[in-house]
């Protein structure tokens, strides 16, 4: 069994407030407002800047200590009792396509767990804080959860200062200009846990009539662009045997992807998302073919064996086809596994407030994969319809939102009475 | 053994004059030039009416009887002796990147015999003549073979009047414009026989190391347009099992179709050349793909079992997937069969003149398959380097232009002294 067991779990009794929720995701869905009810705040712009404005207005009604630190994210601390503070929080950046709940559930879920301990009057035996943190979505800004990889260490300030926008802006740049340019240093002071709420982004939860997920870690991710080069020709005067056609390849390499997704089973998923045809004419063999390879798993070392057997078979379509395939690396990252404390935590509250409960991956990233690398670190999810995101469309139903916002708030105190030691700490046995 | 050895043999002595031939070729090239050595002659344009009349000059210098009908189609007659005419010619627009021979050979080689003739002192037992048909190429207006397609009766002249071109312009009012509305009509009386002389726009004979092709007929093609509709969902959150993705839909068409042309073997030919996907993005599983399907050959029986297996298989996958599956044709004609004497007159002429031979099929449609209608009719093919056309780089070299301008004459004097009879029509015995 898990050593996560070893943290007790302990409840308040108290229980959130669904309708100010909701007012408050309501609100901010309002800025930078797009057809369909979601939002465009793009890291850093000026959409960003009054979202931003709007939380901390909040924070600073609720007598929270707001800092804000060399990247711009911002921190509010809830300044009782002794020791690193309990943290949670999200982003409010966004997508140009964004939803309502994405991220901006994490962050007014802490907002909420904090001011229902203090109408309450109950005080944690050490600080909570709620985060917001620069650029997770990655949508203007590379790399994608910008703000948490510089708040853990992750990348140098100077470094992400000199980060450039798709519209070429400087990020140091723009963090003056919309006034979020802050004082604290990075890397910051580790918290004494991190937990996140976030919607699944997916549709299992939801497909498997599960409430809510214990999110056991992230997946690992091999981002590789397939570059075709072949024979054009025409498409009714070359026979089959003489052909060396780009098209075909991508689809064959397409095809064996979803056979090696299906083999390999467990977590293992594969994507071709992309494709180009050059000269994408219905009468000509094509001269070349890009597509995207998207593989992902829990596991680095499947991870790695999907690659190695990706690579041995592109060699064998380029002897076979007598075409010429090169690869470029997009992106690569190895899983992240979860504290298994944490993620018991987290399916034991659940469970005690009497739904039912999943351990899965996010098979997105999340900030709380960088906090991981600092602190105790777990994640809730509650269901998206459909699995849809990135998207006006999203939806969480308001009885969930306040459901895994009640049980934020029990771990959060429950994570609030534990003193994590050498002895506890270690993988699942 | 064929009936075509029905016709015999007859050879003048004569050799054409491979300089002058080229010279014309080079010149009609710059007619409308593009980077490379190509040319862009769209149909009816300024640079189509330029070298219309620069070939039109050609055929008064040789006092040809020149007459245009009522859609442009040009025929320059070489009045002596009795009886319809031996035609021969091509057409001389291009596609927007055109070669300096697909079409312009088969016109300007027809010239050539003619010319040959003429300064031979050589006079046919009958007319010759050599016609360049409007609006081969169906780059601008829709259909291609527009203008032998009416020549025969296939399509009436208001018809053809009344089609718009990609750029809005009306077919008779551009006629117009140009000056090539002309007073003969359509359909027209039929040849006695017809024969073109072409490149083999595929890279067959050069890969076979065969000379000259004596073509059979052509391809019969069907053109579908198949749409996937399925769910987009995030790459990184939706396990395979809960996908409905038509970018892994098209590509099993790809590798299916692909599959289904070598089990068919023969002059079966398939493609998928454009495939189209949304939102095409890395890290979603695409919501819809769209994609083209050209499938051809030289029987129509096969082509038929081709489509009902890729209908039959298009079900299977909608319903393996979840995935809806709609198709719509683009295009479908039959295949055409070129007259079995005329076919076997062309290998006759081929070898005799020392070179080797082969019977093939065309992969790409041309204005003798339209003729094929009326008059006892075939096609010489001569190689094309690596099979490139459409294309500046098209090439064929100037020995080949000139000793397949060599077989034509020949196979034209040969067709002047031929009476076709009821008995010795029909088919390959």
């Amino acid at each position: 069994m898990s050593k996560g067991a070893e943290i007790g779990v302990r409840r308040t009794g108290c229980r959130i407030d669904a309708s100010r929720l909701v007012a408050r995701l309501d609100e901010l869905a309002q800025v930078g407002p797009i057809e369909g009810g979601g939002s465009c705040r793009l890291a850093l712009t000026d959409a960003d800047r009054d979202g931003r404005d709007l939380v901390v207005t909040w924070m600073k009604d609720l007598s929270l200590q707001v800092s804000i630190d060399a990247v711009g994210n911002v921190i509010g601390l809830w300044n009782v009792g002794t020791g690193a503070p309990v943290m949670t929080g999200s982003h409010i950046d966004t997508v140009r396509t964004g939803g309502r709940y994405d991220g901006n559930l994490g962050v007014l879920a802490g907002l909420e767990v904090i001011e229902t301990l203090m109408r309450a009057g109950v005080e944690p035996p050490r600080p909570l804080a709620v985060a917001f943190f620069t650029n997770e979505e990655g949508a203007r800004f590379q790399p994608d959860m910008l703000g948490s990889l510089v708040y853990v260490g992750g990348m140098s300030v100077e470094e992400a200062h000199d980060v450039v926008a798709i519209d070429g802006a400087r990020l140091a740049d723009e963090l003056i200009r919309i006034g979020y340019l802050g004082p604290a240093t990075c890397p910051a002071t580790a918290p004494h846990a991190f937990v996140e709420l976030h919607i699944e982004q997916g549709p299992i939860l939801e497909a498997e009539g599960i409430r809510f997920g214990a999110v056991e870690g992230v997946q690992g991710i091999s981002w590789q662009e397939v570059t075709i080069k072949g024979q054009s020709n025409h498409a009714g005067t070359t026979p089959m045997n003489l052909r060396h056609d780009p098209a075909f390849v991508a689809a064959a390499i397409a095809v064996r992807l979803r056979d090696l997704a299906l083999r390999f089973g467990g977590n293992q998923v594969c994507t071709v998302g992309k494709i180009d045809l050059q000269p994408n004419l219905i009468n000509v063999v094509p001269k070349s073919a890009t597509l995207t390879l998207d593989i992902r798993n829990t596991d680095e070392e499947l991870l790695r064996r999907a690659e190695a057997e990706v690579t041995a078979y592109l060699a064998e379509l380029a002897e076979a086809e007598g075409v010429e395939i090169t690869t470029r690396t997009l992106a690569r990252f190895e899983p992240v596994d979860f504290d298994p404390r944490v993620i018991e935590l987290v399916k034991t509250v659940i469970s005690d407030h009497g739904h039912t409960v999943r351990r899965l991956p996010s098979g997105a990233g999340h900030d709380a994969q960088m906090l991981a690398r600092i602190c105790p670190t777990a994640m809730i999810f509650t269901q998206s319809h459909l699995g849809i995101s990135h998207n006006p469309a999203e939806y969480t139903s308001a009885e969930d939102l306040a459901a895994s916002t009640d049980v934020l708030l029990d771990v959060m105190w429950s994570l609030a009475h534990t003193e994590f030691t050498a002895d506890s700490a270690g993988g699942i046995s």
